[in-house]
């Protein structure tokens, strides 16, 4: 196998040669066919708080679609040849891939069983390997922790690599959607799926009386503006780590009974129910093909905010 | 009657003699015995945001017990002469006494009849006036948003004028406390009445696991300490207005999905309970009394953090 690999916080990834790892119990080998970049490689790259928290060396990479290539024992559902979506997190031994263990910007990529989603035909690998995380990411908290449902009034903060699913998700599933989003890119596509009410600042969503906002930029003002802007007894959910602090006007909290609820991650399910989603057709997420090869200069570009929506590895 | 008014920001309340209102239909007239000085008193008194919120000129206190005196038309329920809590708030027409219509810092008070609570004999007019505001503030958020229950593990910042009752209240209804104050003497009491967990530091409150914090402080660096010591999942209702803003760990509130919940008031329905809790003999909240005459030079002591527990103003 051969992958990018980080040794340590502020040296650039090294492209590493080892032999595949074999499949033991329970555990299967996926060959790896797309790999979504993500802001969170940009902080284990260069933010030092992060190693303590992953097993580096370790090749990188938590968004993975790929074929189902060689099985370890005890293993069933899943055959070799089978395209599929792999959940980051191996709850078994609470082990997440491209952090804690060797992850998907490789040709191979070691998982435990439970970690595969079977992906339909008509969901392309970039799509499948978007959905395991961005997807994932953004599915859960809008309509597991949210409660988003046909005609609820929901905002969404950033239609970037993961606000663009939830935003989309949304509208498909016949909320009421406003969307804020600071980048006249970002506007323009969620107004090209049929999103109405866009604006570029958030407190604009008041007016829409919106009763649940999910932030997916998370830069400390963004939350505050959304504690602003939703309803009274309205339910705030952050999931972006654009800065790790946001100071928020606790009167209007207090006085308003609003609730502001962290998030973080999903289930296997959820990935499911995105890849849903996407068979429906409906789906118009931004999704930028980039190569193998090109994985630290993608990762580049994602720290210089030059990327629209999520950026994927391909390899044929 | 004659009660002590505020008529605008900065100037000291002064002490009017008018005619005592009539009772219209649905209302009552209640003979004030005791009336609860409330640090929102002082926030009435100094902060010009409130002008906006109140009806100035216009006699305060929110936090009421007393007897029916006069009774209007179309109201049953309620006789000359029953001892009665008020609930602040007039849900029929969102008024509030001692704010946005006279309140109890006077002989009389005019009040709608939803707004009584019977207050049971072996129920003091001074626990009773402290349970309509003090005891809801801190019965609702604990147990009606926060859901507290016997053995489950539950942190009280703050034990003065409002956490005193909810660690109290706490304690009986067999939940395992933890209590942190900055006052020594504050935790002197929580140890008087049987609480064995009482710490200086919010975040040694951590070693508890405790899965709900109530922050009755509210100082913001409460509020931050409250997030990073309840545990993975856990719940951190915000009820304290120390200060109107606070700077908060978003990261560790994604991570480790913690929900920040603001919580206003109460219903009529809490005060009733927390007066069931009165009826057990086991709640010990420090009331101090002062007279009506005292109620000024009160609202400087409670400004000034000289009052230990809750100063309820006591009338023959």
């Amino acid at each position: 196998m051969q992958g990018w690999q980080l040794n340590r916080t502020n040296e650039p990834l090294e492209l590493v040669t080892k032999p595949d790892p074999e499949p033991g119990p329970g555990e299967v080998l996926i060959g790896v066919k797309a790999a979504g970049l993500c802001h969170t490689d940009v902080g284990m790259l260069h933010d030092p708080g992060w190693m303590s928290k992953i097993s580096a060396p370790v090749i990188l990479g938590h968004e993975c679609a790929g074929v189902v290539q060689k099985i370890g024992p005890e293993v069933s559902g899943f055959q070799v040849g089978d395209r599929v979506g792999v959940a980051p997190l191996d709850a078994k031994t609470g082990k997440t891939i491209g952090a804690q263990r060797d992850g998907a910007y490789s040709d191979v990529c070691l998982v435990g069983v439970d970690q595969l989603i079977h992906l339909p035909d008509n969901v392309s690998f970039e799509q499948g390997a978007a959905a395991t995380d961005a997807g994932m990411s953004s599915y859960h908290p809008l309509f597991k922790v949210g409660g988003a449902t046909k005609g609820m009034k929901v905002g969404i903060i950033g239609v970037g690599g993961l606000g663009q699913f939830a935003a989309n998700m949304a509208l498909i599933a016949g909320c009421d959607v406003s969307v804020a989003d600071t980048s006249a890119q970002a506007r323009e596509w969620a107004r090209g799926i049929g999103i109405e009410k866009v604006y570029e600042q958030i407190t604009d969503m008041a007016q829409d009386d919106v009763e649940l906002i999910v932030d997916f930029a998370g830069f400390g003002s963004t939350t505050r503006d959304a504690i602003s802007a939703v309803r009274s007894g309205g339910l705030v959910i952050l999931v972006g780590m654009g800065k790790l602090e946001a100071t928020i006007d606790t009167g209007d909290l207090i006085v308003r009974n609003i609730t502001l609820r962290g998030n973080n991650g999903g289930t296997a399910q959820d990935i499911a129910d995105v890849y849903g989603y996407f068979q429906t057709g409906k789906m118009h997420p931004t999704l930028t093909a980039t190569s193998f090869d090109k994985i630290p200069e993608g990762l580049d570009r994602l720290e210089q905010g030059a990327v629209s929506g999520r950026l994927i590895a391909v390899r044929d």
